[in-house]
This record gives structure tokens, C-alpha cells and sequence, in this order.
């Protein structure tokens, strides 16, 4: 087993579906990847920022789960980054209502020093400098994975770009490979991106599942059809959870083994969109994992002779 | 082996796409179909209406695929169907530019006497009345395929579902299933219209793949991520053309074997959006065939030890 560095927002969330809306609770890219990685009982630390407001109770949860939190820096007189949005019907796409940067304006990561030679690196959406940030502060990665989006891409090109030349792995969604890469095909911006640094690139296309690219090799996972989504909210940093957190737990870092885990990320995404924020990663269970690898396998598996 | 029937257009298509455009070219959802499923060297049959205007080369061109063209009627002073359409530069979506009936506004079916034992029928988009014209001629077939489209859906609704309650499988678009059912969810959306006679429903979600249901079963094959795409016309036919061509080559109508089919019909249709019209498929070699399934294979098989 391998230690997993888990880096990105600790916050709070006001979701609105057309099933309800909910108040602040929690969220954060961080807490659904640590939640989502907790599954396979990595040894695993998150790095973020929160305010004064936020409740010890969602550290200790989190403690729980058997992350380390003493890379949670606490700014007792700030507040905890807050993000609004609002689905629309097709849940496919949202807007922001609210965004409220508060502590993570100043956010300045500082990872615990036993596991700064971790060998797992989940870098979630964050400014490319403060992720830049912690890769300078880890020894001899094995596999630093780096989530980003079209945002950074507008605001922060040239930043953006000097963080993905150190990485090895890239995950961004169909419409951000696009534009990141200038082509159209996923296959040619997949090639595209990676001339620009990471052998891997997974693009996520939500509902339409995930595809990983690496050297002429291209594999894909679907998404599991579910009669009811609920709140897609966390759903690409639960899949990010999974595939880092089989990698940590496996410690290898083959195709193969990269293919397991892009199904146990699409896997575990398909429970966090069932209940609101992260209610039902929080209570899940090794069964329940267990039962949807059967039914993943059964989705997708077939027995065709070649010749 | 067991016999083929297919029923569908056989046209005329004037295609634009961002690669260019085409003059008049041989087209027609029939057209696709027996080309897709001549791979599988079935005994298979055109039913299909053109003009005198229809070359005699593009007839015999079917006949030395093997196809019976017994039931293409000639209408000697009639004009073939003609479609004309405009990809836009997603490839995703197009505007339909032509739609001239001609011979097409009187076609009353006929099915060779020859084939109406055939135990595979694929019911090519046509006016659901002219189906169940072929269906009545039918001898106890035990795969009836109905394809077919919103259009039907908003002028002749009454028609459509009682075809669809006479056969086994339906291949239609995710936007259509959700239209005739009523349900986002595809999950939902599957089994509201396996209520309403299919035992099998198939969902064709374009370049994001295909889905198969069955009782409470499911399968998905993914469309085969590709460098460019030329021009989609016919991808969706050439896909059941490879689905009933697999069914009737190997006359098994097992879950097992429907996956199977499936992943024949995605195997088939990523190579007819390679060139404009039926050209890729006009010249497609068995070689070509098995060399794709491995790229399948590749794609979507994994090795993950359940417990």
C-alpha cells in the first residue's frame, strides 16, 4: 500500500436539484476525493484551508474514515470557501449562483511531513500555482494526478500549462480536452495533451462515462445507467477518489491496473449522485462497492471469440 | 444460418458535412443495413421501392454482396427517395435540407415468397403502417427489429405503438426513447417501452454508444472513439445491419448472443462514418472487421477479481 496526497477545497455547498434544495453543507473537491479513496483504506491525508465556521464534527467525520487532517490548515477568523449552484433539469449542466473564494484566496498548502514521500498525488481543482505548490513540496512521486477545468484554462493558460508538463496523470471533461487541446476528436486532443506532459490523459464525459489514453492505448469505462440522479455534485472528484485511491491502495501503476482503476472511480462516482452532497459516500459500504462491481462487470463484459 | 429480411429505404442522399459535400450518392436505410450485414454472408433480402432513375450498377452492386434484391420493386416512370442534409460542425447534429418522397409516398411492400420464413426481420425506418405490412407477410419469425424515429412518433403515434407492440426489438435514439416513454432516466425510459411489447430495447446514443436492455438486464457498448469522423449518414443503420447480421448468421437469439450482436453492430457502424456514403462499407474487408474487434476488445474488457 501506498500513501495518497489528497490536495483541494474542504467547503460548503448550497445545491439545488429538481428533486429539493439543501442549506450550506458539506463539501469540496478533497472531501469527496478523501471520502471516495477512504474505501480502500488508504493511508491518505488531505492539504486545504477552512475558516473558523467550519464544524469540527466534519473534521472528525472525516478522521474517521482514516484521513489525515493535520494538513487542514484552520484560519479561525476566516470563513470556508462556499460555492452555490443550481441544476437544471437535464442535469447535465448548472449554474453558479454564489461563489465565495473567503480563506482559499490566500490558500497556501503545506503537506504534513511524514507524507510528503507519498507516492499517490490527487491534485483536485485548484489554482495551478497551489498545486504547482504542492508538487514541489512532495519526493519522488509515482504518479501525481491533476484535476483542472476550462476555468484555468481562460484565467491561467500559461500557469495551467507548466503544472501539466509535471504530471503523470490529467482528468478533464470532454468539452475542457477540447479546448485545452484546440481538437475536436477526444482521440486527437487526447494525443495533443499528451505531447504536453502527462503520459495519461482521462477524459470524463459525466453520464456518457470515461475514457484513459496512454501512449496508442485508449480504454473506457462507462457510467452505470441509473434510473435516478439525484445531485451530480462531487461525482468527477468521487471518480478521481476511486482511481486514486485503488492506485495508492494497489501501489502499481500498470495499463492494466490504471484500467481497474478508472472502474472502481466510475464505480464509486455512480453512488455519490444518489443522495445530495456527500450523504451517501459518508454511509457507504464495502458490500454495496462490491455488488455495483458485479453489476459494472455485467454491463460491460462480453465473450466474443477472435480470430 | 437463418434468413434475413430487411425492409427500409433505398435512396438517393446529397451530404454536406465540414469535409466536404457530396453530389447525389447511392444512400437508403435498406442499403446500409444489407451492406452492414453482408459481412456475415447471410441469406439475406432487400424489400425496397426505387425509380427508374435508380442505377442498375448500385442493384447489382447489392447482388454481389449476396443480397436477394427479388423485392425491390422498379417503378419505371417513379423517381427513387432522395434525402439531402447538412451536418453541423459537431457532426452530432444536422438539418435536413431535401426530403423528396417520390416512390417512396405508395410502397407497398412485398416480400419475396422465398423469404417469408426468414426467422430475422430488421424493419428499416419507414411509416409504421408499411411495417406491419411486412410483419403480416412474415411466417412465424422469431426476431422482429423495428427501427424507427421521432418523426413517427408526432404524426403517427396510434401506428407506431401498434407496431411496437408486434415486435421483439426496437432501436431507437436516447432523445426518441425519452419522447415515446415519457422518462429521462434511459433506465426508466427502457422499461415503460418494454412494456409496450419489445422484449428488448436498444438505445442508440451516437458517438457515446449503445445500450441494450432485457428484463432487468443490461449491456452497453461503447462507440469506438475515432480520430475523425466523416460523415455519420447510415452509422445508426449499419449498426442494426450488423446487429441482425450477427443474429441471423449464427440463428441464437440468447442475451448473450444479443451482446454479442451489439458489439458487432458498433464494430460495423464505426467504420461506415470513415468516408462519405457507403463507400467504406462497399469495400470493407473481413480482415479489417477482426482487426476492429480487437480494438474493441481492447477498449472495454478488464480483468477486476470480484468477491
Amino acid at each position: 500500500m501506498s500513501k495518497l496526497v489528497i490536495v483541494g477545497t474542504v467547503a460548503f455547498d448550497a445545491i439545488e436539484t429538481p428533486f429539493g434544495k439543501t442549506d450550506k453543507i458539506l463539501g469540496g473537491a478533497a472531501t469527496y476525493i478523501g471520502l471516495s479513496a477512504s474505501q480502500f483504506n488508504t493511508d491518505s491525508a488531505i492539504v486545504s484551508v477552512v475558516g473558523g465556521d467550519f464544524p469540527e464534527a466534519d473534521i472528525a467525520m472525516l478522521q474517521n474514515k482514516g484521513i489525515n487532517m493535520e494538513g487542514l490548515e484552520i484560519i479561525k477568523d476566516g470563513k470556508t470557501f462556499f460555492w452555490s449552484g443550481k441544476y437544471h433539469n437535464d442535469m447535465n449542466s448548472r449554474d453558479t449562483l454564489i461563489t465565495e473564494l473567503n480563506v482559499l484566496e490566500n490558500f497556501d498548502p503545506k503537506v504534513p511531513a511524514e507524507y510528503r514521500n507519498a507516492e499517490v498525488v490527487m491534485l483536485g481543482n485548484l489554482h495551478p500555482m497551489v498545486q504547482m505548490g504542492v508538487i514541489n513540496q512532495m519526493k519522488n512521486p509515482k504518479m501525481v494526478v491533476l484535476d483542472t477545468m476550462n476555468f484555468w484554462m481562460d484565467v491561467a493558460l500559461e500557469d495551467l500549462k507548466k503544472v501539466i508538463s509535471k504530471v503523470d496523470v490529467i482528468t478533464i471533461n470532454d468539452e475542457e480536452a477540447r479546448q485545452l487541446s484546440g481538437e475536436y476528436s477526444l482521440v486527437n486532443a487526447a494525443k495533443k495533451i499528451m505531447t504536453m506532459g502527462p503520459a495519461y490523459v482521462v477524459i470524463k464525459k459525466g453520464e456518457h462515462g470515461a475514457l484513459l489514453f496512454h501512449e496508442n492505448k485508449m480504454f473506457f469505462a462507462p457510467a452505470l445507467p441509473l434510473a435516478e440522479v439525484f445531485d451530480p455534485t462531487g461525482a468527477g472528484d468521487t471518480f478521481a477518489g476511486g482511481f486514486t485511491g485503488y492506485l495508492a491502495k494497489t501501489g502499481t501503476y500498470s495499463f492494466e491496473n490504471m484500467k481497474r482503476a478508472i472502474i472502481y472511480g466510475s464505480c464509486l462516482a455512480s453512488f455519490c449522485v444518489e443522495k445530495f452532497g456527500t450523504e451517501r459516500m459518508q454511509h457507504l459500504k464495502k458490500e454495496e462497492v462490491n455488488k455495483r462491481l458485479h453489476e459494472f462487470k455485467s454491463l460491460t463484459q462480453y465473450d466474443i471469440e477472435l480470430t
